[in-house]
């Protein structure tokens, strides 16, 4: 197959447009299939859900397959793609497992019975998993889809590889990458679970934050006490403990771990200099949450303190007693879960440590100090200067005629790091979906004009991968 | 009647002798009764113990009646005395409930069979109640019958106040203290529910710690956020709240309320000299509960810490995610219980207007606070110089051969803020329990020789009271 052609491409986007319809319905088909990954009476349902989407796979030529893992399945699906490509093997990662749909009350239609309604933005699908992440993954396969249709082929190579555990930590996928890596090889990695800008401004994302996690428990005395009977002699390891993480940050939001900012780069002139033009409007973000001042670090944009700045949260205390009215104790040990979000190039376990030695240094004389699951995920950082994010870039700015936002993303994507740790693939992250979307939330929906440019989006970004 | 002469009251004290085991088979079979009062289940128990007890003070000539409450009943008993008596007319308190009694499986015996055992002082009792306080209420009711018994009278003006709520709050004392003002007139209370200094060594308590106590809770946005999406931006509560409670106190132990210190009035040199004589090994006093190092405030003796310093105490903390493994949210609220051990002349609502200023004052912007269930016991210091407590010192040096202790207490006895606050009744605290009688856990046990020396030291203030 010869580079594709202008009129080629446009011949396929002209299909994409005339069978929105099509494969809007096949979309709603999938999304009828309650796939809810966490909860075992829908076991069956997460099969279905897969075979399903083997099948479309299947008819459009490639050798699909549904693999068992410990738990739900996954489809495997291989397409080599023309002769002579020269193009990137690529690796499209999607999910077709969703979350659970309770509180039911507050859904306006059955979560399972996919609706067409009119938004402010047009027609949008609201149904559980229409964007997240039946509805990206739909995109790709309707763009392959269109290719075939209009233009007889699928222009570059690719392996897909639809999990059904991502809403329940996707255990069962490292596994399967290490098991499988022959059968995984590939260039780069394309995952469409992410968002835009806003409705009309297409995004890349280029950083994710990385993460470690650790409980952490102090110990004093072997028994609760009476605080009439001890107080003032014993030590008291909540006040130790509060003592200890509140001087975690400064009066300015500092992070105050000795070495904690070391190995943290500074984001280029270029990237403040595009976030910055975004006017991203933080009283209203926080607004819809019921806040009206930032909190976190002084002297930096809400988005690089978002994307690029590193945190330190404390997501959970708790000790003594904590019941109705009041019990005058002096409880034997107090604990808190603490995490620091991390920004590309520092270290986990570094981190860890660096809080360790925090911790051990504020310790009160007699207390003991005991750390619980350690979890370390690095930030991630993609090069921007990349042919396939370059690619991205182009298809983007020809569908959308504006460049694309190259955002950060302030939590990280397991599956990214899993792919970059197992298979060494980078991973292109181009999504579709808006912040309203009520992703994990009761009416979760998505755009069908995000839809629509997804799947074109796609599908031009193929024939960049071609050559075209 | 005469003033008792030194030949009476030895023939008192040779009829308690004598009649040890006797008192004691009346002890137990009070013991017997499983009069819970935490335990709806024992409802008729405890109705059964007060009537026990009406009927012994009956025996004893007191005009005495079982009283409904919305609670427990209480046992009200009058005895006018001689004729002549010149003496304080003494308002006696204790009470007939116990604690419940799991973990049953730790106890050697059955907690309502008491035991006579042998132990390092000689014989002592095991069950529940053995001490706290069936057995240091009926020291004072065998004082009596010792006296009625042998010198065929009783020897002062009496009323006796046997409540069924003491472990469980005294629910029904206040009301019932307010509606019968009249019929409880005296010029003391004589309350025998606390210990000793050691085995051979009597005590007074002179003073007792107050008391305010509040839960704080810091709230933030109006919902749990997800700390990838918000961190950096979003308020975390937990942080605050452990930023804002950390600096409570100084590395000192010293607290930074303002204004905290300026009521506290020093300890006499005296009252320190004596404290100080009695060696109080605070390494031993920690070791028992797995402890090493001394906490609370720098440069004073243990003794002045737990009995004659204030303290701040975060009893409980609880916010965000307290479950197994991880997640990452950012929680919309935090909350903790904190009391401040109050000394006498410290005023509990201007220590909780202070601990309000200090959270004010140091909460981040955006934040709200809530404060719940304010309680305020003032500190209680009795007037050592008062012929009651000289009574008292006399009658306990006569016994023991050396003089009583005058030692603080570190909680609060809420009886005795009830009395003060509605009788205006000072309260003189003669008690016989020991350090290790396991009140409130399993094998809580009495020692004979406190028992013995206690009735005793109440029949030698009895005839202090009457002049002797």
């Amino acid at each position: 197959m010869p580079v594709p052609s202008p009129d080629t491409v446009a011949a396929v986007l002209r299909h994409v447009d005339a069978s929105l319809d099509q494969s809007r319905e096949r979309l709603f088909e999938l999304l009828r299939i309650p796939s809810i990954s966490a909860q075992p009476a829908h076991r069956k349902d997460c099969l279905r859900a897969a075979e399903w989407v083997r099948d479309h796979f299947a008819e459009l030529g490639f050798h699909a397959e549904v693999r068992p893992t410990e738990g739900h399945p996954l489809v495997l699906a291989h397409h080599a793609g023309p002769a002579d490509y020269k193009g990137p093997h690529v690796l499209f990662y999607g999910h077709y497992d969703v979350q659970p749909v309770d509180p039911l009350e507050l859904w306006s239609s059955p979560p399972f019975e996919p609706q067409l309604v009119d938004g402010p933005h047009g027609k949008r699908f609201v149904a559980r998993g229409a964007v997240d992440d039946k509805g990206q993954t739909m995109m790709f396969i309707e763009a392959m889809r269109a290719w075939k249709e209009a233009a007889g082929v699928i222009p570059a190579r690719i392996t897909a590889l639809i999990e059904g555990e991502e809403e329940v930590g996707s255990t069962s996928l490292e596994p399967f990458l290490k098991a499988n890596k022959d059968a995984l090889a590939a260039d780069l990695a394309l995952i469409s679970d992410t968002g835009m800008w806003d409705i009309d401004t297409p995004a890349i994302s280029v950083r994710l934050r990385g993460m470690t996690y650790a409980q952490v428990t102090l110990k004093a005395a072997n028994r609760d006490l009476h605080s009439g009977l001890y107080g003032g002699s014993a030590l008291n390891p909540i006040n130790a403990l509060t003592r200890i993480l509140g001087d975690l940050q400064d009066a300015n939001g500092r992070i105050q771990l000795p070495g904690f900012y070391d190995k943290v780069k500074p984001v280029s002139n270029a990237q403040r200099a595009q976030w910055d033009a975004l006017g991203f409007d933080e009283g209203a973000f926080l607004g819809k949450i019921g806040l009206t001042v930032p909190a976190g670090e002084r002297g930096y944009s809400a988005l690089e303190r978002l994307w690029a700045r590193p945190t330190a949260d404390i997501n959970g205390i708790w000790g003594g007693y904590t019941g109705a009215g009041s019990k005058t104790m002096i409880a034997s040990e107090a604990s808190a879960k603490v995490s620091f979000r991390l920004v590309p190039n520092q270290d986990p376990d570094e981190v860890m440590e660096q809080f360790k030695r925090f911790v051990a240094e504020r310790l009160p004389p007699g207390a003991t100090v005991e750390y619980e699951g350690h979890t370390r995920s690095p930030g991630i950082e993609v090069n921007v200067e990349s042919p396939w994010v370059r690619a991205a870039q182009a298809a983007l700015a020809d569908e959308y005629g504006k460049p694309a936002v190259l955002m950060g993303c302030g939590g990280s994507i397991p599956v990214v790091t899993s792919l970059r740790a197992v298979l060494g693939l980078d991973s292109l992250l181009m999504g579709f979906g808006l912040d309203d979307d009520q992703i994990h939330s009761p009416n979760e929906k998505f755009e069908q004009r995000c839809f629509h440019h997804g799947i074109r989006s796609h599908a031009r970004l193929l024939a960049k991968f071609a050559g075209g």
